[in-house]
């Protein structure tokens, strides 16, 4: 019997400060997005992001790649549907689709590691390995 | 005999991230270039924020002001002059005026004050205050 | 016979990106949260800022000025509630107040003044004057 | 004979707006610093990026990696140095290296099309592939 994948999609409006002088969203505010995408995932897992990093466990972005398909415009509605792809002792893989009206505009592959505060690798907890494929 | 006021000139150049849909300076980057403009007028002075911020000094922001008067570009070089208007125990104003060819385009006022590390008030450091009117 | 203020109340979610070294929201992103704001205002009165911008009707913001009382942190949810404080045929001013669990942490007040594509003031289209008072 | 690769190095002091709450620079603020970089790297060749979007070469991101070896700090001095991979008629290849007091601390690619104003896939003009060899 398989696990379903850990997976949440979460809706963004594209502020007019996260456009430029193209009228498209700023490339960069995609990490921003992808971001706030997994720390909801979290959230839906009943844990936060923020009491993680308040009990010591800081994830910290290695790698990231972001495939840029169409632009995106300012007050567009997006949808970013991120998907748990694998987790390590240590390390965590997401995948984010970007869609806009059901059509993919964008997708992203991000990889995370836990570190303690003083930036050392250290293993996730098992407080949060047990939660990771339970969705509430 | 008066001191002369401590000031100083930084030039920034409009980064493409930093405009949005109107191909203008966005109007919240302002305050991002204040910023950095009043932390190298106390490198001028021998300071660095970095270290009053490790050594329990926090300044934080308790009143802006902006006035816009010509819009920036992006690419633009500008010119952050920065100018400490008053100082009491706890509590630093500045004034700002950003200019583009000698021409004034924008001014702004801003209040810090000084802060421990829980957000609780306090005097601004002896050796803050020695430095205040000194420019290396 | 007195009418309503044009008023109107949005939640935002302090997100990771927008924190600073100290832990608490950076005060640039107020800014961003107030346009947000105000443009979700006029998406009650049935009107859109990007149409308005399309058709050549553009608000830049000509003043701001903001007092931050009490820091806002990571993971916070917002009310950013704004009003209208007053309409000319030119500008619009808005307060905003920044509220968390019901505490005013932040206000603000802009003014907002309208141009055309080449930065030229112009009086505010009848179809807006004419919403500005009506909520949907 | 073969012609030396086109490269460039800019300084890039990290500001406080671009910490987060961990007290390191934000990840996505490295996109902003790359494309500060390529905008440089065209300078030091004798072209402005606002000159080619003036004249209707706008070029887009379509892919972009990035690994994050070691944190940034507040007020660090970053080194960015930036090689072009590989100019194709429509496409040019970037690639980043982040350095702290000589060390590598994260290393980036991109990929960048050149499109029009309705964002149509468009031939990079002569003049720019003429230039992209030539350091002045």
């Amino acid at each position: 019997m398989e696990e379903a994948p850990v997976r949440g999609d979460i809706e963004i409006r594209v502020r007019y400060a996260e456009t430029d002088r193209m009228g498209l969203l700023h490339h960069a505010n995609y990490l921003v997005y992808f971001e706030q995408a997994r720390t909801e995932l979290l959230r839906d897992m009943g844990l936060t992001y923020r009491d993680m990093e308040d009990k010591g466990f800081l994830l910290v972005l290695t790698k990231i790649e972001v495939r840029y398909k169409q632009p995106a415009r300012y007050d567009d509605v997006l949808t970013v549907r991120t998907t748990v792809v694998r987790t390590t002792p240590i390390r965590i893989e997401h995948r984010y689709d970007v869609l806009r009206d059901g059509q993919l505009i964008a997708e992203g592959n991000t990889t995370l590691a836990c570190v303690d505060r003083e930036g050392k690798l250290q293993a996730l907890p098992d407080w949060f390995l047990e939660r990771k494929t339970v969705k509430k």
